[in-house]
């Protein structure tokens, strides 16, 4: 497909290729595009994925995304930080926080624990974690890892490494989303929601 | 979606958006992407973002895109300059050139009539497509339009332009695409497969 474009098409279609879920027909559109935006904007574009390299790293105590050492949730007084929710991705943290349902803090794991793709427990931030309990004196820990094989075994795993703490570890709740209606909802979440069932 | 991210985060996914087809969620995926892949392949991306707007441009004689001031297709000796297959846009071309079915040269529209979008036959490369065939003695042109009604009514915007000219203008073949099933083309496509009939 590629091989009638001028060299510098062919290679920016080659780079937006790398994105996942990018195929070269795709990549061919979006490269379409850029060529045909407006150069102020294409600059635009290209200055801030260096400065995404450039600026962002990982907060020194919860590993969230940061622009500083410390990420807004860790600088931020109010937030109590005696209740720390445990995710896998800042993906994750960020859903939460548009939910405006928590104000505890975070902790990001980076990862879930996927023995066939070779991560064990010493890739995630799980040391990071024990510490900041020990140093903090942490009520609760709020397990937040996905609803999956990975993110239930690493759930598991966190349960079991603090269970000689002095500290409460919670799962987040499965069960039926909602909106919608049960007759939509499959199988396995049902069972969830039943098994997690609460006296009204 | 974007709040919880760091300025410089909430500024590329707000510039990956602007892409067609891609939103906020698509956009922070993408985002994400960037931010873990090796910095070196990230200044490659956005270079070669860069190199598309400030080294292509149109071919001055068929609109192709172009790094000088021909295309390679223009520039290559071997091909009949007595033949046009005039086109939309420049991937048609491409998908032309990839199935290897044609020696002559382009003439690319960037467009095709759509009133309803204020695009008429001014905004369309006509002129320069009616100042190369009386300047090249061109015997045939090949509407290669999109089987759409803005390229149905584009390719019979150039039959009539061209109706006082002694060139011979041909349609491309609408049919059953190769492969497949008849079970499973579309009504539209095998009545345009049957009226294009031919002997055997």
């Amino acid at each position: 497909m590629m091989t009638g474009y001028p060299a510098p098409m062919r290679r920016l279609i080659k780079e937006l290729s790398r994105f996942p879920g990018v195929g070269e027909k795709t990549a061919s559109r979006l490269a379409a595009f850029i060529l045909h935006t407006p150069r102020e904007e294409a600059r635009r574009l290209a200055e801030s994925i260096m400065e995404v390299k450039e600026k962002i790293r990982l907060c020194a105590t919860c590993f969230n995304l940061a622009e500083g050492e410390f990420c807004d949730v860790c600088k931020d007084t109010t937030r109590e930080k005696d209740v720390i929710c445990v995710v896998e991705e800042p993906d994750s943290l960020i859903a939460i926080e548009e939910s405006g349902s928590f104000r505890g803090t975070y902790h990001v794991l980076h990862g879930a624990l996927s023995p066939l793709d070779g991560v064990g427990p010493e890739r995630l931030r799980l040391q990071e974690l024990r510490d900041r309990i020990e140093r903090n004196r942490v009520r609760e820990v709020i397990v937040a890892t996905n609803p999956s094989v990975q993110g239930e075994s690493t759930a598991l795993l966190i349960t079991r490494m603090l269970k000689e703490k002095d500290v409460r570890v919670t799962r987040i709740a499965f069960g039926v989303p909602m909106g919608g209606d049960l007759k939509y909802v499959d199988k396995m979440t049902l069972a969830k929601a039943i098994e997690f069932r609460r006296g009204m």
